[in-house]
C-alpha cells in the first residue's frame, strides 16, 4: 500500500464512522486490494465486516448474485456487471456502500474493445448506484495500485 | 506488496499450476492481502478464482461456516477457528487448498493472553488441517505483512 492509499483509506473511515455506516467491496482484478486498504485503518472493524473477492464469473454469480445474462450480454469487465456486484456485496454484507471493481490489469487479456488498463467501477452508495470506467496506464502492478487509489478517492468524494 | 511476497505468490503459483490445484483464502486481520499478493501474479485466475474477506465474527460464521461454539470457546483468534476457516473457504471455493489469517494487528485488541502480534495461521491442503501461531512484532503495518508472507511461504513449504 502507498501512503497515498493509507491516507485515503484513514479519511474514508472516518467519515463512515461518522455516518455510522457500513462498507464493502467486490474485487476482481484487485483481488482484495481495497479490502487490505480499508483494514489498514485501526478500528476499520467498526465499518468493515466483510469482503468479497470474486476473481472468475462463477465466484461473481455465487457471492454475489452478478446474472449469468449480464456477464454473457456486456462481459466481466462492464458497468452492468459492476454495478450487480457491488449491489450484490452492499445487500450480502449488510452495508450502506460497496465498492466493485473488474479490470484488465495485464499484461494479457487486452482486446481492441477493452484494452489493458480498462478498469470499470462499481459504487454502491445507499441505494444508488453508479458505475465509472478508467483507462489506467502502466504495468500490472501500477494498474491494480492505480485501481485502488481511484475507487478510494472516488467513494470518498460520493460519500 | 514487499518484493519477497511477490516472489513468492510467483513460487506458489508455479506449484499449484504444475499441481492443477486451486487456492482460496480466508482472511481476517489482513483484510484482503493475501489475495491481492496471490493475484500479483499474471496468470493468477487458473489457480485462484474466489476468496473471503471475514472480518467480523458474523462473517466468519455467514461465508465460512465457522461455528458460533467455536467462537464462543475459543475466540476468533485460535486454532479452531483457522481451521474451520480454511475448511469453508477450500469448500465454498472448490479448491485443493486454503489459507486463512486471524489474529491481533494492533494497536488495539491485545491482551496478556493474546498480544498484539498473535496470528494464528490455518492452512487446508488437500483435506488435511494444519494450523500454527506466531506472535510477529512491529506496528500494524508490519505484523500484517509479515504475515502475508509468512502464510504464503509457509504454503509454498507444504505443498
Amino acid at each position: 500500500m502507498t501512503e497515498d492509499i493509507t491516507q485515503l483509506a484513514q479519511l474514508l473511515g472516518n467519515k463512515l464512522a461518522a455516518k455510522d455506516w457500513q462498507i464493502s467491496c467486490a474485487e476482481s482484478c484487485t483481488g482484495g486490494g481495497v479490502g487490505y486498504a480499508i483494514t489498514s485503518v485501526s478500528g476499520s472493524s467498526t465499518w468493515f465486516k466483510k469482503g468479497f473477492i470474486t476473481y472468475s464469473n462463477e465466484a461473481k454469480q455465487d457471492l454475489l448474485g452478478v446474472s449469468e445474462d449480464t456477464l454473457n450480454l456486456h462481459g466481466a469487465v462492464s458497468a452492468a456487471t459492476v454495478e450487480e456486484m457491488a449491489t450484490g456485496a452492499a445487500k450480502h454484507a449488510n452495508a450502506e456502500v460497496a465498492i466493485a471493481i473488474s479490470g484488465i490489469a495485464g499484461p494479457d487479456g487486452g482486446t481492441p474493445d477493452k484494452p489493458i488498463g480498462t478498469i470499470w467501477f462499481g459504487f454502491f452508495i445507499n441505494g444508488q448506484n453508479i458505475s465509472q470506467k478508467q483507462l489506467i496506464s502502466g504495468d500490472r502492478q501500477a494498474i491494480r495500485i492505480k485501481a485502488i487509489e481511484f475507487a478510494l478517492s472516488n467513494t470518498l468524494k460520493l460519500l
